[in-house]
């Protein structure tokens, strides 16, 4: 942090971000439930229109009601990258997958994984794919070349969606945004930070695996100057309040400087997940503290109502739970399975 | 941050922290002005003990007041790791050192560098210290194998220095408490976060190079659990109202658990360092702030006095300085050099 003006400087070389090709196939493996293709699953859901068909091995147990392809009929259909949505116990590339990722790469096909383990630590894969020229996008690995953050000013309009605790619907939230704003005709980009979005999104950058230092700076490079009437929605990541990581929420918060928050929950947790001695924090404290933190950057930023995941709850539980989250907090609060997100979108500031 | 449960129990393998060999022979090289030699001053201000001399080259123009050593000198005197305590402009490795840093890694001293360019990148230095054994430490590098942190209350106490921002003392006012701390008979551990820190303690993690998702885990493994009446004094880095680093400083403060906390400033610093157009934060804030985000993972948190940097302020002017700042805070504030910090220590929770 001493020398952060030679490091701004030389990392101002840094690249773009890199796009995946579109379309997809997803890749299930040998995915034995719903839990281990999580990622398929949300690719499928938030972009069809990108996938192809599905490619699944021998015992496989999911069907995500799309084609089933292999290497070739992906090609045929104009699938350009094998999207890996399967995720195993440890995040590892089972050695069973290898044959077939080698096969799509030797065969044309760009490869993307968010494994914790990396594709390209696979020399069979990478001779595959330097051979016949595709690339290796594994979405956990930060893009070279982040700029340290300066904390200036950027036109267009920015939403991020905060949390009370991890895993409480952000990217979903998110995604439900962007989508609702384009249905409007209001111009806006999701703007991914987590592997599973980077992959629905077919570019972004995943914030948690980013150095300290560079964390505010990788979201401002993430969302750039735009027009003014443009929004990005901007995917959050963790909370101020767990202990594990608020440190790269701050640094997403800094560098985003949102125009609006949405604050995401689910009513009723105890304590913040993963971390049963500590409890899920205040509403109110969640909200004020996020917005304290978020005027460093903007003065204007202000939270503009909550996303409230209501699921398992009856409907009319659920409708109560949100009629007593807008009445303690004041704003909008909606569930965006059940009741969508046009509210939260007029509450945005013009 | 979605499977950090997953990440927090692959990473429990990690080992200790490294601890660099004392005593050490600086290297000067070619350094043209003390600032230049920055690092080098602090380890023989702060470890007179730990430097058996200065090493430098034709054309160096600063002198620390050791004895001039070579390679030879240096061993005989018991040196066993050469410390480069000297940055160029880009923090890059001059060629002209290369052949020293091979001579004394063949000789047998351990080298130990916290340049922005790292010893180990250099296949001459590598080779050397594989065959004659030594150690290539590269400040700048975490340790690998770092937890996610997890927020449990750890035995002992602990003291951090928080900032207004950069560059305003934190280093040198924890180094002060530390030493007035054993000079009293209470134990204490200075806990380095920066490369300087690191160098001068012998060990350390420089948390701003840390990934993220771990920084708060890896500040927990900084500073672990000790006997009730012992005191880690933990290096602060930067300022949660700086919008570079901002995620660093909140993630060692959770992973820290402060029971006391020291706001370092600069009195009159119009805005925050390498950002013209971010003034620096109202006092009152950052230290209420800093109380608030504290808190999460120690209830009784606090800030308990004010070390200001006066440096180039008549006497009088200084004596002013502090009673306003006493008057407005209501704490103690100490200039450390011009004061000395007893006065922090006597409003440490007992």
């Amino acid at each position: 942090m001493t020398d952060h003006s030679r490091r701004s400087s030389s990392n101002k070389v840094g690249g773009e971000l890199q796009r995946i090709p579109t379309p997809y196939v997803l890749f299930l493996g040998d995915a034995i439930d719903r839990e281990a293709a999580k990622t398929a699953i949300g690719i499928a859901h938030w972009r069809p229109d990108n996938c192809v068909g599905q490619l699944r091995l021998p015992g496989c147990q999911v069907d995500l009601g799309l084609a089933d392809l292999d290497v070739e009929g992906a090609i045929e259909r104009g699938a350009r990258t094998l999207v890996v949505g399967v995720a195993n116990r440890g995040g590892e590339v089972s050695p069973g997958w290898i044959d077939t990722l080698v096969d799509a790469a030797e065969q044309g096909l760009h490869l993307a994984a968010g494994l914790h383990t990396r594709l390209s630590g696979f020399d069979v894969i990478t001779s595959a794919a330097l051979a016949s020229g595709v690339g290796i996008h594994d979405v956990r690995i930060p893009p070279s070349g982040l700029p340290v953050g300066n904390g200036v000013r950027r036109s267009g309009k920015r939403l991020l969606t905060i949390g009370t605790d991890c895993s409480v619907g952000k990217m979903f939230t998110s995604l439900q945004l962007a989508r609702e704003m384009e249905a409007r005709g209001i111009p806006a980009t999701f703007r991914a930070t987590g592997q599973t979005g980077i992959l629905i999104a077919g570019e972004g950058i995943p914030v948690d695996a980013v150095v300290g230092d560079f964390i505010s700076g990788s979201v401002e490079r993430l969302t750039p100057e735009a027009p003014e009437d443009h929004w990005d929605v901007v995917e959050g990541q963790g909370s101020l309040f767990h202990p594990s990581f608020a440190g790269v929420s701050l640094g997403l918060l800094h560098g985003s400087q949102p125009d609006a928050m949405v604050l995401c929950l689910v009513p009723g947790r105890p304590h913040m997940r993963g971390l049963p001695h500590v409890p899920s924090p205040d509403l109110g404290q969640c909200l004020s503290l996020n917005e304290e933190a978020a005027r460093l950057t903007n003065p204007a930023a202000r939270v503009v109502g909550l996303s409230a995941n209501t699921y398992g709850m009856t409907p009319d539980d659920a409708e109560r739970t949100l009629d007593e989250l807008e009445r303690e907090l004041g704003l909008p609060a909606v569930d965006p399975v059940r009741t969508g997100v046009s509210r939260l979108i007029d509450a945005l500031p013009k």
